[in-house]
């Protein structure tokens, strides 16, 4: 029998409990001899990397501290970097996905998750129903702005980015009618049912909503500015599922705050901060919908009868990785530094 | 050229505005000699009648008095009458339908509609919107009871009632991935995606989410009671876009109250009422949603660029059985009494 596979994880402080569940730890286990650090938050790079030379695999995640650049020269032992998660350039440098060691993502796992948040966020900011929560709480019964309340069927529904979340919209939306339009311009597959506009003030102008599911780069970051969210009609909608930074937040909340436009937003832009301070005003603009960077949780899934064991689609392709590579072959959804560059 | 169809419509005040938008009422009179009367709340049975016995065809709806049931002994000229909504009941007796006058409303018109509703209030709940809501309001972040967010993938989802708006719910439910399993035992034609189930105690026992879309009747009414809901999980949410009275609203509120249950609530049975008194403590409830009968409207979408002269479905039925009519054909969604006996 030939050698297991060493595997190993520094965790900043505990490993991430929603991540790290015992079923999906035991499972990592199976497949190599695993060794788990935690509270390495004070640890040098120095100290890091010499702990993950000694390892073939490294699993990160977001709990996770960046992976010391200096593997790149030096990697020892370390042939791999199992990233669980999704984002990839705070942990991981463009210097270590250039070298020969591998790096591999979540790659489509979050797709349905943040879709399905996104088509939450959409349905809810056109059925107004923060309207509906706020108002019958304070003893209304018809919502004040009634005449925003819209359907999906015929809408004309923009999609800007068309990567594993955009195609997932894509499918979801398919069977309520609407009519959809999308703006990608690196996407290579596109989804036939989508008319595909040549830029994003095209998306803008022929669109009622639009849904951001675009990776952050330098030529996304604030694309949606004050310019594109005028050419949206009275009452348009913008979902972000996204990144904050993708959207020019100052320019969109004039306009939420105008009474102009809606929006739902689960990642937000707020002076550099992905949150609002707790006395932040536009906490209370009634056609603002924030989710705080949760709505695709799903925790009680988990809590289920039968679904004690459940792995969710990210263990699932972390732990195939890890299978195939003590297999020998490559594992999935690794970066070229192509697809590094147009990643968050 | 022959004698054009005479068409009547009684309302009890003003027409009802979103009904007859000024571009209906135009294709309304493209077809027949069409005679409005409003303000007819003071009239008599025998008077009403006398009105309706002139024309060949009678438009009813929401904004409409009850058909004088003495029309079905003596119809004079009266052939057909279009409800253009859907309750049928308050309207039209069964005297009337059983009679040679044919009767027919919106047919399946609202599945779309109300089946995006339901989706709306279905997601809303599983991702504790209502929470997200005020709590960001009121300054926290994340909600505090994270642990019940969810995801329909997998989720084992229940619909109570395969009709025009059952199935439609299913559509739209079928590329989120969720367990599909259904109660109706009148549902002649089942679709493959979802497992029928033999009873409604069997249903609430093996879902986790049931979306009720019923009609009402003596076998519906409160059939959704302390024994059906005490099956679901803990977290378990009840969507109701049919009529309040197919559920036991004291037994639910109950879960509700006890945080145990979680339900979206588009229609009501508050002591017979299908709305709540503003110092109703219930409306306090964060695992209730409330939208107070609305969630199907779409006034926004008439408002949006190119959609001056848009028809709504059942606008667009309701024309074309006066077409149908005119030319000496059938109508289509005509009442049997068997079909009367299982609607609202």
């Amino acid at each position: 029998m030939s050698t297991p596979v060493k595997l190993i994880s520094l965790h900043q402080r505990e490993a991430h409990e929603r991540t790290w569940t015992p079923f999906f730890t035991e499972k990592v286990k199976s497949l190599g001899d695993y060794t788990r650090y935690e509270n390495t938050v004070e640890w040098s790079d120095d100290q890091k990397a010499e702990k993950i030379r000694e390892a073939d695999v490294l699993l990160t995640g977001w709990d996770a501290p960046a992976v010391p650049e200096e593997l790149s020269e030096n990697p020892g032992r370390l042939r791999y970097i199992c990233h669980i998660h999704g984002e990839i350039r705070r942990l991981i440098s463009r210097k270590i996905v250039s070298s020969p060691i591998l790096v591999s993502n979540w790659g489509p796992a979050p797709g349905p998750g943040v879709a399905e948040g996104a088509m939450t966020m959409l349905l809810a900011s056109l059925k107004m129903i923060p309207a509906h929560v706020t108002e019958k709480r304070a003893g209304q019964w018809q919502i004040k702005q009634k005449e925003w309340a819209g359907t999906l069927r015929n809408l004309r529904v923009g999609i800007y980015g068309m990567g594993v979340i955009g195609k997932e919209v894509v499918k979801l939306l398919t069977p309520f009618g609407s009519r959809l339009k999308g703006f990608d311009p690196y996407a290579k597959d596109w989804p036939e049912a989508v008319e595909r506009l040549p830029s994003l003030d095209d998306l803008f102008a022929e669109v009622d909503a639009v849904v951001v599911t675009a990776g952050l780069n330098e030529e996304t970051r604030r694309s949606v500015a004050a310019d594109q969210l005028a050419r949206l009609p009275n009452g348009g909608i913008v979902v972000n599922v996204a990144r904050g930074a993708i959207i020019d937040q100052t320019a969109l909340l004039a306009e939420v705050r105008a009474g102009r436009l809606r929006a739902g937003l689960d990642v937000l832009d707020t002076d550099g901060k992905d949150w609002m301070e707790p006395d932040d005003a536009d906490r209370q603009l009634p056609n603002l919908l924030l989710t705080g960077h949760s709505v695709s949780f799903s925790p009680w899934n988990h809590s289920l009868p039968g679904n004690e064991n459940l792995l969710v689609p990210f263990q699932e392709i972390c732990l195939e990785n890890l299978r195939l590579f003590r297999d020998g072959e490559e594992p999935r959804y690794c970066f070229t530094s192509e697809r590094y560059d147009l990643s968050t």
